[in-house]
C-alpha cells in the first residue's frame, strides 16, 4: 500500500509564499518538488530532481519560467519538458520531469499527485471562510511528524481541556456540559463536534454578561481527505441565538511532507501578538506531545499497537478507516 | 532470544534519586517507565506509555498517587489500573499500564522484569558495604554502551595498568607481582581476584612504611547475574594482617538502558573532588575506550568477531555465558 | 559483490601526512588503518583494530615502530604480529593484525588492499608531474559522498560551465568552440577531452595577445582505475605551438573511506590564497552539489535510477564500466 492517498487534492503552499519571478522548493509525499507561477497566471510544479544526474533543479538558474540545472545545463519548462541541452544532441524522447496539475484556491496552492484525468478542482474543500470576517495572515510551519497523528490531535479536541489548559482550555465545561456527535455530510466530510450547554462562562466572558448566566458553546471541527481540517468555534449566551463574540474559523490544513514530518498550514489574525498565540499553541503544546507519541510509535502502524478505543475517538478513527479505504481504492 | 534476561533484579534508581511527592521517569530495558513513593512508603513502577495514544504519561500531571496523561486525561495509579476516564464512557476490561514489583534495598530500587511469583527480594546481590565504613555519595550516570562492555571492562581489571595509569594503576605490579584466580562463590557470583604478593608500594604508601619493604594488595571483583558489581580493594605491608589503608568496596551496577546504552550506578566519598574523580576515571578513561569498542563492534556479535582470548579474560567469559545460559532457560 | 575493487593500488595518505615518529589512523574502504614510517624508511599499515577487544590499537602507544592496546595492552609490530603479551601466556599462532603493502610514490602512499601477490608497483599511475614544474603543497579531505560519484563530475568537465561559471568556466566556450573526445590508453587509462579551437580568449588573457585574435583550448582528464585523476589544461594563441602560460597538471586522486565519503588528494600553488581558492571549488561549488546528488540517490544503485544518458557523460560510463568489470572479475 502506498503511503499515501493520491487520487486527492494536496495544499502545497500558500501562493504568497512564492517568490515574484522565483520559485519554492519543497518536499511533499516523500519527493522533492519546484513551484513558480507562469507569465500567464497558471501555475508549474515540476518535480526538482534533474533526470541526468539526480541533483535538485532547483539548484540551479530560474529565468522566464525555465530553470536550468546548475550541474550540467539541461533546462526544463513548467510542463517538465527538457528544452535545452547545452550539448547540441539529441535526447531521448519524453525527456523530461514529473509535473503536477496545480490550481489555486482560498490563497493556497493545491496539486493532485494521483491520476490527472480525476483532477477535479470543484473537489477542493471549501475553505471560503478564511478571508470572509476580515484580513488574517496565512502561515505555515513543519511539525515533524506523521500527518495522521495531527490529524487525530485535531479530531479530538476534548484535548484542549489537558494540553491547552492554559491557551484555549474551557474550564472542564466540556467534560461537565459537553455533548459530542460526530457526522458526516454530504461534501464527503467527517465533523467532530462538541456541544456545550449551559455551562458558566470563561472568565473574559463573565463581564459581558448579567450575574449568574451562562453560555452555549460549540466547538466543531471538520475533516476531508487526506488531512484539510477547519475549525469552527462559537459562544452564545444560553438560549440566545445571536453570538457573544464573533464566531472563528480556521484552517488546519495538513500535507505529508515525508511520512514523519509535515506542512501545517493555518491562518492566525494579523500581528506579531496573535502569531506568538499561534506559534505558542502549535510548538510548545501540541507538537511536543504529538512528537512524544511519534517517539513512542516508532516504526509500528498504528492499529498493530492496539491502542484502547475512547467514544471521543470516533472521528479520528472514521477518519483514518477512509484514508485506508482510499488507499486501498487505488490498488496502491 | 531476548535481549535481556528477564528472571532477574536490576536497580532501577538510587532511592533519592526520586523526588518528594514527585516522579522519575527512566528508560531501563528498551522501556519507559515511571517510579514514585507511594504514601506507604512502598514503591511503585509502572510503564510510561498511555495505552490510548501511547505518549509517556510522565509528561502528565503526578498527584495523590495517581498520573494523569497530558495529551486526554486517561489516569492511572501505582498498580497500572486505569483509574480515571474524563469521558465518563467505560472502559474495556484490564486497561491499563505494566506495573513492576520494586524493593527498596541498599538505598537502590530494584525491579523484576520478569515473572512476578519468581521475584524474591532475598535473591538481591549483598551491597550492605556500601554504608558500612561511613557515609558515602551515590551517583548514576549514563554510558553509552551495552551493558556488557562495562561488565568485560570491569572483570579484567588488569585496563587499569593501561587505561587507568594516571589514576590508579599500580605500576605494572599486576604483571610483575599478580596473580589471578576466578571463583565462583554460594551465592552465584563471579569473582575475579588478583592478588599482588610483595610487590614495591605505590608513591603514597612509601612515607608510611619502612624502607625497603613492599606490600601485598588485593583488587578483587565480584559480578552477579545480569550486571551488578562490587569492588574491592585491600593493601597491607607484606605478610602483614592489618591493611595499611582501610579497605575499599565500591558497587559497581549496571542496569541496561537500551541495547546501545547503560545506567551505571556507583559512589564515592563525599564530596567535589572526589566526585571529579569518579567522573575523570569513568568518562575521561573507561568511556571512550569502552564506546570505541562499541563502534568497531557496530551490530555484530561478540562472538562471531571471534576475539582472541587471554586467559585475563575468564571471568569475563563465565560471566558473558552465564547471561546466555539465564537467556536459553528463560526460552526467550 | 564488494563495494570496493580489491586488486588496485589506492593512495592512502600524503607522506607528509605522517608525523615523524608518530602514526596516522585513517579509515579507508570501510575499514580502520594505522601507518607508520619504520626505521628502515620503509612504511607500515595495519588494521586499526585490537583482536582481543577490537579496540583501535591508535587510541594506545606507539614507540619503536611497535603499538601497544590502550586497553589490555597487546602489542603489535608493522607487519600486524602481536610481539607482546602482558600477562605472559602463549598466544594463538596467528594472533595478530592484517597489514597491506604500502609504497611511496609521487609523495603518495599507495596501498593495495588485494592479493598481496599482485601488487606491483609499477601499476601505480604515473604522476610524476606533480613535482615538476616547481613546488606545489600537497592537500587532502574528506568529501561525503561515494567516490564515484566524484570520478563522474571530474569525468565531465563540461560542468565547470555551470558550477564553476565564477572561478574557472571558460565564458561558454566549451559549447561554442569546443568538441570531445574519449580515449583509452595502453596504460589502461580513460581520457576525456575538450579541445576548444579558435575561442575568444578569457578577460584575462586578452591583454597578453593581439586584438581579434583567438585560443586554442585543452581541458583533458585522465582516469586510472579505481579513482586516480589527472587534470591537464593548456591554452595557446590558435594555430601557434606554444602555450600562452605554462600548462596545468593536477592530481585528483580518490580513495573511499567509506562507501559514502571519499579522501580527496590534490595540490595547488604554495600560498594561502591558492589554498583558499582551491578549497572554495571543492567546498563551495562541487561538493554541495555532488552531496545533493549523493542525498537524491539515497541506496539506489546509479542504473536503477535510469539516469538520462548524455553524449557527454561517455567517459564517465566508461569508468563505471570498468569498475564493474574488475569487481565482477574479483569474483566479489
Amino acid at each position: 500500500m502506498s503511503n499515501y492517498v493520491l487520487n486527492a487534492w494536496y495544499m502545497a503552499a500558500w501562493a504568497n509564499e512564492i517568490p515574484d519571478d522565483g520559485i519554492l522548493a519543497r518536499t511533499l509525499l516523500d519527493r522533492k518538488w519546484v513551484l513558480w507561477r507562469e507569465r500567464d497566471g497558471r501555475w508549474a510544479m515540476i518535480e526538482d530532481r534533474c533526470p541526468h544526474r539526480f541533483v535538485p533543479l532547483s539548484r540551479g538558474k530560474f529565468e522566464n519560467g525555465r530553470i536550468a540545472c546548475g550541474y550540467h545545463g539541461l533546462t526544463f519548462d513548467g510542463t517538465g519538458a527538457c528544452v535545452h541541452n547545452p550539448f547540441g544532441g539529441s535526447l531521448p524522447p519524453g525527456a523530461g520531469v514529473c509535473s503536477l496539475p496545480v490550481v489555486s484556491a482560498y490563497g493556497g496552492l493545491w496539486f493532485w499527485p494521483g491520476d490527472r484525468a480525476k483532477a477535479d478542482p470543484a473537489a477542493i474543500p471549501d475553505f471560503a471562510f478564511i478571508d470572509a470576517s476580515g484580513p488574517v495572515e496565512r502561515a505555515t510551519y513543519v511539525m515533524g511528524v506523521n500527518y495522521e497523528l495531527i490529524a487525530d490531535n485535531l479530531l479530538d479536541l476534548s484535548h484542549a481541556e489537558y494540553l491547552h489548559v492554559e491557551s484555549f482550555g474551557t474550564n472542564g465545561s466540556l467534560f461537565s456540559h459537553g455533548a459530542q456527535s460526530v457526522e458526516q455530510d454530504q461534501t464527503g466530510a467527517i465533523w467532530n463536534k462538541w456541544d456545550m450547554t449551559g455551562a458558566p462562562p470563561p472568565g473574559w466572558a463573565s463581564p459581558m454578561m448579567p450575574e449568574g448566566s451562562s453560555v452555549d458553546q460549540a466547538l466543531h471541527i471538520r475533516w476531508h481527505a487526506p488531512a484539510n481540517l477547519a475549525l469552527f468555534i462559537e459562544m452564545r449566551p444560553s438560549g440566545k441565538a445571536a453570538p457573544l463574540v464573533p464566531p472563528m474559523a480556521n484552517p488546519h490544513i495538513l500535507t505529508p511532507e515525508t511520512t514523519r514530518s509535515t506542512h501545517y498550514f493555518f491562518t492566525h489574525a494579523p500581528g506579531e501578538e496573535e502569531a506568538a498565540q499561534a506559534r505558542r499553541v502549535f510548538l510548545e503544546e501540541d507538537e511536543p506531545m504529538v512528537s512524544a507519541q511519534a517517539e513512542a510509535m516508532g516504526d509500528a502502524d498504528f492499529w498493530d499497537l492496539k491502542p484502547l478505543i475512547l467514544a471521543s475517538d470516533k472521528a479520528a478513527i472514521l477518519a483514518r478507516r477512509k484514508i485506508m479505504q482510499l488507499k486501498r481504492a487505488e490498488g496502491v
